[in-house]
């Protein structure tokens, strides 16, 4: 058992002690991934290499490096958080893969995304294998850490699962419903729900549980993760609307087309004078662009009709369908483009800049004053690591 | 605590004792997930109601008739196994609407799928859903039925993903290198990974833990469950043959579309004159229709363009793609009658009959051996679902 990080596998050519720290978090969770998910005894295995595919493509392993510090910060062992840290990023890199089917995002990390690579068929599928096989891990952490302390971690990801579906609920609701009557605080309480649980407040409480943390550590780690949430989503919606164009494959403004409550956008409709707020509502109100919205079903119909799969009372539902869908307009990349200068003109990006380093400065207060973690490498790393949340955006 | 049924909350007119128990069994189900998933306190949730959407549009619940009948036959409490029936019954439904995605299925229990009826990212966001939240009422069994049962539960869960995720990546392995030199071995030892594990071993183990249990009862549960699910597959893939092309939505021989190895078509193609098979091998190594294939590549183009969000190198390289996918024939409704007509002439159809009346006169069997399953209406539900898997293609 170890309590220290060891070397990298690869010699990582770090530029700052941060990005040499995660390299050596995110190379000991690809290690454990691969011994997890690896091919083992049975050969070559398809849906596994697939597993494998996005974790192993790169990407800052953000999740196990808060895990692997905040339990080694405690004096735990590296083999107790492990299989955790390994999970968490799983879990993760599962969504990324449905996110990307979702939002028809075309390139992550470098390379085309899994459904362009593979198909949705497939994509869909290996998303679910990779929520299906995070359960047996966990469970052998009862060997790992304890009948105790494998249960508590059970118990964290489980209410951690709970909360952002919730929040992945609250969300959905508000962009269906076309809601916009809402402040910082419904944005704020969305996102604790969305984000901070499941970046942020559990991978921190189970790196603590796996070093043994009593149970009153949890509170302040749910106030640190929290702050760190807001500042790291705030954050990352203001990135989304910066993509650059020339950028390959990244999306413009994804969220403006999706119709994303983000703190920018609500503040936005709030200053903005009737007329205008008008205008905005009525232009979210609107679909994503596409032959018939998100539903593919005049492509569908051209392919069940080469099979000879659909009978004539589906065939006219069908067509009732899309005549019924064709009167909704989309929106167009003028009224994206209107939608922005309106957050722009009303200072929305200044005000979304601020609250999030008002929440990166709180997660750093509560960060300073966590007296029962004493000084190391991995409350360095913690440290630093806030204040890359805070700096993306500059 | 009770060790029987309730009262159906709605009044079943069943025709037969099994329907009669089957509808007991899924009425306390649907109580059991509205309890779990149900909007509670929060008020309208519109992910949790789309999450009990597929499970309150009826079906069998055959996985949860399952795990009660053989957790109330061993003389366990109906509420010591509720929590994971309706687990099994909402990882069944989440698998459920991601099959319909993958497989472009129109119509699910009497209705549109739910991805026909909310869109592709809504649908895939609630089956992931579904998955995530099935871990906390596993955890709640440590109240229920103790620490010991609710462990091994979990563990058998684990092992069931595992083994499923395992059968899966095997039939996906063979259509893609389009592998055909299979014999009833081969495709008997997939399907117990694929099928029996999820539908009828777990189900049934479970049950038996509930119910206190010992170890030893594991490995008869095992054979019971493997000879079932055998014969329920074959039976399930006959019928996909059969599917009355004027039924609503109905697919006409989607595993043929697809290529999927079943025991007929390999049986044929073991038995085809060699120009025959031939044939046979160059159509599965088609793909299914569509403009290109299921990538929907020239659809996605359209899309990201209009959006302006592609960037000139990923036009490019979508449109070096879709060249490159072209020339790709794809497989004729010709080509499928053609299969068929080969299948039915080599006698494989029969054959298939034949294997899967083996394996449920072998599920009989072991069945009645089940000594320390004493009698009761649990068991003779029991019997009467053997009787039925075996029946499906009379």
């Amino acid at each position: 058992m170890t309590s220290t990080l060891p070397e990298a596998r690869s010699t990582p050519t770090a530029s700052n002690p941060l990005e040499g720290y995660l390299a050596l978090c995110k190379d000991a969770c690809d290690g454990e991934l691969e011994r997890l998910y690896g091919p083992g005894d049975g050969g070559p295995n398809p849906l596994r290499e697939l597993i494998l595919d996005y974790p192993l493509r790169g990407g800052k392993a953000l999740r196990p490096a808060l895990s692997i510090a905040m339990c080694l910060g405690l004096g735990g062992y590296l083999e107790a958080i492990l299989p955790t840290a390994a999970t968490l990023e799983l879990y993760h890199n599962a969504f990324l893969i449905h996110d990307d089917i979702e939002d028809e995002s075309w390139s992550r990390r470098g390379k085309p995304t899994l459904h362009i690579d593979h198909g949705i068929p497939i994509a869909v599928n290996v998303g679910d294998a990779m929520l299906s096989l995070s359960l047996q891990p966990l469970l052998d952490n009862v060997e790992r850490v304890g009948l105790g302390p494998a249960l508590r971690i059970l118990r964290a990801i489980a209410k951690m699962t709970r909360l952002t579906v919730d929040g992945q609920a609250l969300e959905l609701d508000w962009v269906r419903s076309n809601t916009w009557r809402l402040d910082d605080g419904d944005y704020l309480k969305m996102v604790e729900l969305k984000t901070s649980w499941y970046s942020f407040i559990t991978p921190l409480q189970a790196g603590a549980i796996a070093a043994g943390a009593p149970l009153e550590r949890m509170t302040e780690l749910e106030s640190l993760g929290r702050h760190l949430g807001a500042a790291f989503q705030i954050t990352d919606d203001l990135l989304n609307l910066r993509a650059d164009p020339e950028e390959y494959g990244k999306e413009i403004g994804g969220d403006l087309w999706e119709g994303k409550r983000t703190l920018m956008l609500l503040h936005a409709l709030r200053c903005a004078e009737p007329n205008d707020c008008d205008r905005a509502v009525q232009i979210l109100s609107r679909r994503r662009p596409g032959s018939d919205g998100e539903l593919g079903l005049s492509d569908l119909l051209d392919r069940l009709a080469v099979r000879g799969e659909l009978s004539r009372a589906g065939q006219a539902e069908i067509v009732a369908r899309l005549q019924g869908l064709q009167p909704s307009e989309s929106k167009s990349l003028n009224d994206i483009r209107w939608l922005y200068e309106l957050m722009v003109s009303g200072g929305s990006l200044k005000h979304a800049r601020d609250v999030a380093a008002g929440h990166a400065r709180e997660a750093a207060t509560v960060l300073a004053s966590l007296d029962w973690l004493p000084p190391s490498q991995h409350r360095d790393a913690l440290v630093d690591l806030v204040d890359y949340v805070n700096g993306r955006t500059r």
